[in-house]
């Protein structure tokens, strides 16, 4: 097992990593910019090292910083969390290069599944189920104009490097296609400094579904269930709830079993997350695969106890899981909101600022992942997440309620800040969510009016 | 179902109580004393009502003034919480003269379960063994005396009427009897009004392991399993955990039937817990019963996944219970640490006074039960308790690393605090509590040297 763990990250990411550290016996070293010099991970790792100005670019993305820190640290690994250099197979190289275990999958597999339309073709021939449209990035907008025709609109346009929700555009009617691909390209390159992009048909009714599956060195992989991350703003999800509504316990098993069959395929290793879009006679389609542990792990922790973190590392360090399929028991229901420091009354602009008041929820089955404290300053150069609330129950419906009582007890205040949790609070008080029908189209069906 | 209830108590059990009201979509009224104007379940609950100044005995446990706010305010039903009237059946049954459902068992059975002499006999009836001692209270010296030779030293001597590890001495030689009876009694009716004690061997080396039984008004009585409780200090609880190192799958079986024995034979209704000591070679005897929500239920909510108390609150309100015993599954390993604001190195003298820090941990299956944040003053009035921390695992040794870790985060500081939480620590992480071998001598044998 590893001494010692670099945390390549920040915020609440980086303190559940550091807590599973603690909890596994392993040192830890966080790392942080000027702006998260007296943050919560700072704090509670066993060492810090500054590694950069506030802007990501110089600090969280600067990959000769942050290697340095781990060699002078003599840490064993790095954990990348999620965004940042989490999916980056060249950042992953050069740790190895200097003998630093990169806590992922190896670089040739975060390769092939970073690049879409790649991961497209090779879960293609695992003979996974894809949308009708190209696996190849389409390069002119005749030859995208021409797919369009075939698969029929609406049809959606990914950048192939895509990540995130962004670089996202879903064309309903052929005379806005020159435009979205345009825009989407320039997006792209914008983001991802790569402007291939892909077709394909865009479903107006589905769930987003994803599998949790774990893979050691040892020929072992289990997956753990899905996720229904159906409510999203622009492609970003604000509420996640483990199982779905929508699936059966057959249908699960399909599920599963197509999901370890794409990470197969790929050569898998460590945690990661496939994605599907699933219609509602049971139909399911991989959309992309996930390299790294995601925002919304906690609610299948709480339906399996499995803690993924602490696994992810133990597959990392070279240790077989410390479980089988067969060990894999879903129990109850858990919900996640993602609260965030945006206001949703105006197109959920971000709202960071000083937190003058910060007083999440406690008590029963009510977990919040947090790197936030009352007096903090949200600072501007990140993501605008502030903590995740995720709560557990027997049944979906007192998982519901629970999360509601939870989310009224939160309280945020502070000049300039507002929160996403009166607006998750009335999704999940919805009769349409709370009936288990919410699609993906389920924000832009209810207007902001409706939900704040 | 209440419509509303009203919560006769303060602190965190009135917070826990205050959200599974919420949870149930029942209203709630709070009461507070002067002392506790702005504290948390004034803010969670819907309505708050003062009743009294700081003293307990001109508030929380002043009846007029809460039968007074719950017609006042049209409750009907009221959680008394733990502690102040929760074992009091003249409240119970002045709440029912007033059309108000108390939370608990009927007032007789009360009456029979908190006369502990009255209890003994009972169970004695029903079958349960009983360490040898008397079952009527023992009136004179003389007469103490004669049982203690013919039960053997060590001895132990309870008031009748006592709870919350107080009016307990123990006896080790003949020479010490007549002060310790005179010592004991004295203090049963100081604390308790009642001067009665009862006489029963001591056992050097058992395991304090009680039984969470709930029952119904519809001839339905489920038991949760056990807790041990066995780290107290002057027995007073400290750190409880759910299951029991010292009890198999068999021996649960038969605990949890004797249990169930004794609820039925005292026609027992509501949440209720069997106190048991327990030998190593798997005998146990019955101690007592404790007829209301305990500070430590949660450990078994967290290895059951039942909410005892949104439980407790339905059988009360005549609904059947919502699972029978085949439904009850142990699954994996919970710890409680009772964290007080005292010093363990002046002999656990409560240390109260600002919390100028609060910062409990959070994170993968740590739950906080507390009614204090940061900014709060712990007043000086009632016991010093300031939060419970609680964590699951799937094993009991991940659960202790767990409860570690999470003490490790732990932040409380302010002028003259100070807190149990390093001796706690100390204590899980002790050899001896780690290979499941404590007993409830286990404090006495290591001084706090040892253990801060």
């Amino acid at each position: 097992m590893f001494t010692k763990i670099l945390i390549a990250n920040r915020g609440e990411i980086a303190v559940r990593v550091a807590r599973a550290c603690r909890e596994l016996g392993i040192a830890t070293v966080a790392v942080y910019s000027d702006a998260d010099e007296n943050s919560m991970v700072v704090r509670l790792a066993d060492e810090a090292v500054r590694v950069g100005p506030a802007g990501a670019a110089a600090s969280y993305l600067n990959v000769p910083n942050i290697i340095g820190a781990a060699v002078k640290t003599g840490a064993d690994a790095i954990h990348p969390g999620y965004g940042f250099l989490s999916e980056d197979p060249y950042f992953a190289e050069i740790c190895a290069d200097h003998d630093v275990t990169f806590i992922g999958p190896p670089p040739k597999v975060m390769e092939v599944v970073g690049d879409k339309a790649v991961a497209r073709q090779a879960m293609t021939d695992a003979g996974l189920p894809l949308l009708p449209g190209t696996v190849d990035p389409v390069h002119t907008f005749d030859e995208a104009q021409e797919i369009a025709e075939k698969i029929g609109y609406p049809v959606i346009i990914k950048a192939s490097a895509g990540g995130g929700g962004r670089g996202i555009t879903v064309v309903h009617r052929p005379e806005d296609l020159r435009r979205s691909y345009q825009e989407t390209r320039a997006t792209a390159q914008a983001v991802f400094r790569n402007r291939d992009v892909y077709l394909e048909r865009y479903l107006e009714r589905a769930r987003h579904v994803e599998v949790q599956v774990i893979c050691d060195d040892h020929g072992n992989a289990v997956h753990l269930g899905e996720r229904d991350c159906s409510v999203q703003r622009r492609h970003q999800k604000l509420v996640e709830e483990a199982p779905s509504p929508g699936v059966t316990p057959a249908l699960r098993g399909r599920l599963g079993e197509a999901a370890l069959a794409g990470a197969r395929a790929v050569g898998y290793r460590g945690a990661g997350t496939m994605e599907f879009l699933l219609e509602d006679g049971g139909d399911f389609w991989f959309m992309e695969m996930n390299a790294r542990i995601q925002v919304e792990h906690p609610v299948t922790e709480l339906v399996t106890g499995i803690d993924i973190v602490a696994e992810q590392i133990r597959v990392a360090a070279g240790l077989p899981l410390s479980f089988g399929q067969d060990d894999v028991r879903i129990s109850g229901h858990a919900v996640e909101c993602r609260i965030n420091a945006e206001d949703p009354a105006r197109g959920f602009a971000p709202a960071p600022g000083l937190l003058e008041v910060f007083d999440p929820p406690g008590g029963p089955w009510t977990r919040i992942d947090t790197a936030s404290r009352q007096g903090d300053r949200i600072p501007p150069h990140y993501d605008s997440m502030i903590a995740k609330l995720i709560v557990w129950a027997p049944t979906r419906r007192l998982a519901l309620d629970r999360a509601i009582r939870a989310l009224d007890e939160f309280d945020v205040a502070g000049p300039g800040v507002r929160t996403t949790i009166g607006f998750q609070r009335n999704v999940l008080a919805h009769a349409e969510f709370r009936g288990g029908d919410a699609h993906t189209d389920f924000l832009s069906r209810h207007p902001p009016e409706e939900l704040t």
